[in-house]
């Protein structure tokens, strides 16, 4: 089993790519499996280390427990190259946006693992607050997506990036999440379409 | 502990208000108390017996497992008076309906039993199934609103109430159970603002 970098440093942040990089990845694939097949009530130590080959002892020491493996997966996981599409329309890229949406979630690959952080978050309020965060930061990039459309004259000036996006979004997840409804492409695009119109009203920006 | 009709007929169809009907209601009870303390994973057949005063194999017979108990008992909380607001206009009743959203569940008490089921949804098929026959029937209940809308020329006929109202409550669910961000009038009002924007606009009824 892979031996530990000897500080007891926050979670990767030594040496980007090398021995905790890979160690933090290999404890998060771990957690991602653990939650898609046991979800997190069912997630253990035991679990965690027996599939990433790191030792029980290194797991308490550098995450704390369940808690803290699950948000740190999560804070990795927000860690990607991802930016909003760039269509040439605010039509276009909130269609697209709602498209993205609709794939993850009915591709059950792709769907599993932000189903178990959302499953877990209704459990551990780390992994709530790890969600959020994760949130607030996709929310953030979005901002030029935004700055681009009132560039154009597609949306009045002040238009909230994150309120918009949150828009598009919310349709798709409360049908998944809440009202356990199918999702399908007429689903996606009137979320984009109402959010379009919504946005044209100026219901995102400040009062003119 | 009371004892059980003789019949093994489908719960709560015996005398409504009768022996059956208190027996469905105390089982009840105990599954909301059980799902808020432990969780779908940790609610267990002994503890709505102990709970509810109802025997186990009782409980076994009439409502087969724990799927059974809590599909039944969101059965049961959709067997209420409710109907939509009549405000007087479409912007006032989205309003009103984004508050009654808003107030449910800034309110712990009200919370619970709801949160408790959306959770057990990520866990039961049945109680994913019942959630959606649930919402299914609190959506056709506004069918009224929208056509005094409808009526008063502040919505396009064939206007989707189901679609309106899944929009006005989206944004408040998508934050308290996906991005885990804080509610207040504030988002409630942004709601229903967009959703009347998107109406207007026609987001919901068929092409002209």
């Amino acid at each position: 089993m892979p031996s530990d970098t000897p500080t007891p440093s926050a979670p990767g942040t030594v040496r980007p790519g090398g021995r905790t990089a890979r160690t933090r990845a290999a404890v998060r694939d771990a957690v991602l499996t653990g939650l898609v097949e046991h979800g997190y009530p069912g997630l253990t130590i035991e679990y965690v280390a027996e599939h990433s080959g790191v030792h029980k002892t290194t797991l308490y020491r550098r995450w704390g427990g369940v808690e803290g493996l699950v948000a740190d997966a999560l804070d990795l996981a927000g860690e990607d190259s991802w930016s909003p599409p760039d269509t040439g329309t605010l039509h276009g890229d909130l269609r697209a946006l709602a498209q993205e949406i609709l794939e993850t979630f009915t591709d059950p690959g792709g769907a599993a693992a932000p189903t178990a952080f959302i499953a877990a978050a209704f459990q551990s309020e780390r992994a709530a607050e790890a969600l959020r965060g994760f949130y607030a930061e996709r929310f953030a990039r979005c901002a030029p997506l935004i700055e681009r459309a009132v560039g154009r004259g597609e949306a009045p000036p002040g238009t909230d990036a994150g309120a918009v996006v949150r828009a598009v979004s919310a349709p798709l997840f409360f049908r998944l999440f809440v009202t356990r409804e199918p999702v399908d492409t007429a689903v996606a695009d009137q979320a984009a379409d109402a959010t379009l119109a919504a946005v044209r009203a100026g219901a995102y920006a400040p009062p003119a």
